[in-house]
């Protein structure tokens, strides 16, 4: 049985640290700042069963939702871009899917963030691509919607009744955000995860939990990582639930049933 | 079959985002922000259906409890008392009113928007009348709180056995605040729905709901365009959950069924 | 029957508020600014049947993941130093602890203000002991985990199967922090509790509100007081939640149950 030694912990924590957040790392002042040398960088970051372009998505947005210091902040979005896990367009792309799943302000922050980084590393801006460019017919673009939610989901959406389904779900979110090219489906999935997993809200976290899996963008063993790359900004008891829900979702991708186990076919929903 | 163009979308959204906030709208630098034009101010702001005065008191509430950028929600302060949707009296007392449901951190994110917004448009400071004037008795202020609460909820409420429903429901909550003069009681749901769904209470938020619509407060209609208005700052998956429960209460009032599922008039709470 | 006095309350407002924040009130200039001295202050802060120390506790945690305006904060920190309510190194391992139940970012925002708090009132820095000194066993450090587990849940945890629990729970939360000798475990049931309650996280809420009074560390009647403290900052829909937690897990205790409703001795879980 061999001994693991704190000082090869502190050494690796420094190491990591200052790579990921592309800066030097201060010598902690409490026991709060080593914490992050320590455990967060020495011990959770280091973990396989992840890469780092879904560790630096999950921290951005959890961090971005919780009033985090903007040095911290900053610090991710430019490890991001120094070590080219995220490229400055799949970043800004992040800051639109976000502020959909964690509301305008934190897609605010994230972009704000974005800003200060890129100018930090002397990244040029890049201009960007309209939400929409061609005219449209309005009854297109909710069909085009509906089917951007199944195709997401991995089953069928409601019916388009009230301005939240309609002027919000099937027009914007699955109809102009979810297809758009700057960002794949995977890294798409761990921004929306973060947002449904901070709102507490017991059917999203089930829904996008499920669809994570059930669309093979996320594997039982990586939804398991991200958990606890989720607790580091957002808490371990919230992380506590989704948990949960990663469990009970990876019984019924298994078993081939719906998210709220139906099996699957007999519902309709696929 | 006529084409919808986007050019006429961005058209609009100019507009209507510098009317509401009151200022001159720069040209987006990135996607985010070329959001708020595109999406947020022409395709939301827009809907009929919810009177401008509800939607700032929905926008400025919940921009408050998500760590908004301070030039966004001065924005809404100051374009409700511009565009004359709000008083400063009313908004005073939003503040207040939102601290109950919102905590105290975010009543004073609200109150000191106010004071800056009002100091951009040169409004002078107009006084305020004291949470109580005249002496009073404990027995009759927690039996003020309970007709209060009768009053709001539709129902009566919980006996005042500990520190929460004496010391804060009855005595303050209902009994100091709700029935204030300064925001009529339409005004005080939209701020009070605001701090319920961003709570994630699971029986908070269906009271309320149902208590909104109840009270001949808000309608069906515009409890769904309330949920999407709602979402722009408190994002999709909270509001997901709260369309639900309109869809649900609604259900409950038509059929003249307490929050709970129980006929009126049999349970002893009319 | 003597009426009270508005007066007296405002009088009171202005003593308990200057003294708990160790600082001059300025006079309110408006309503939402009086609340804080009529009924924060002078009704709520000064209610017995829960010593400041773990009010103190409750309020920067809670302030600290409102985005609670600096001062605010800053001024709960200075009167609990100032009044020695708390140490500073117990309000260190407040911080680190707060990590853990509201994430890293809060944590990093209640230390952050215990230095400004600190150097305002000229206490020096004190220097901290490692979280970890000697060199570890993992298979031990685990073992150490679970036994913690059980000291503070009171009942045996889960698995060490996925990162969550292996690396998050049993590691770092009960193997390192809980067991810390700078704050005891009912300081530490405030900092928990305050992180639960702002989850929204069902079982996390019901486990910590049944382990504070399972444990002996809180009775039912100070945990009606927390709820009510509690709620100035998280406002009074997640407290009303965590209410109606506090009424049913004292029936469990009461009744040697389990949390989930199992007589205890039967569960294995003793």
């Amino acid at each position: 049985m061999s001994l693991l030694d704190p000082k090869e912990r502190t050494e690796r924590g420094v190491v990591q640290q200052s790579q990921l957040l592309a800066a030097p790392v201060p010598e902690p002042r409490t026991l709060f700042e080593s914490s992050w040398r320590d455990y967060i960088f020495a011990e959770v970051w280091t973990r396989p069963g992840l890469e780092l372009r879904a560790r630096y998505l999950v921290s951005i947005c959890s961090a971005a939702s919780a009033d985090t210091p903007r040095d911290i902040l900053d610090g991710y979005v430019r490890g991001a871009l120094a070590n080219q896990a995220l490229s400055l367009t799949e970043l800004r792309e992040a800051a639109l899917h976000y502020a959909i799943y964690g509301g305008w302000s934190c897609g605010a922050i994230v972009d704000e963030a974005i800003s200060r980084a890129a100018a930090q590393l002397g990244l040029p801006d890049e201009g960007f691509s309209p939400i929409r460019a061609e005219p449209w017919d309005p009854q297109a673009r909710l069909a085009e919607g509906a089917r951007g939610f199944e195709n997401v989901m991995t089953f069928g959406g409601p019916p388009p009744a009230v301005a939240y389904f309609e002027g919000g779900i099937l027009n914007f979110v699955f109809g102009e955000v979810w297809e758009r090219p700057g960002l794949d489906q995977r890294g798409r999935r761990w921004v929306t995860l973060v947002g449904v997993a901070n709102s507490s809200a017991d059917t999203p976290i089930r829904t996008h939990v499920y669809g994570a899996m059930a669309s093979g963008n996320a594997s039982f063993e990586e939804m398991n990582e991200f958990v606890l790359q989720y607790a580091i900004h957002s808490g371990w008891p919230r992380a506590s639930f989704v948990q949960g829900v990663v469990f009970e979702m990876a019984e019924k991708v298994k078993n081939r049933q719906t998210w709220d186990g139906k099996p699957l076919g007999e519902s309709g929903n696929e």
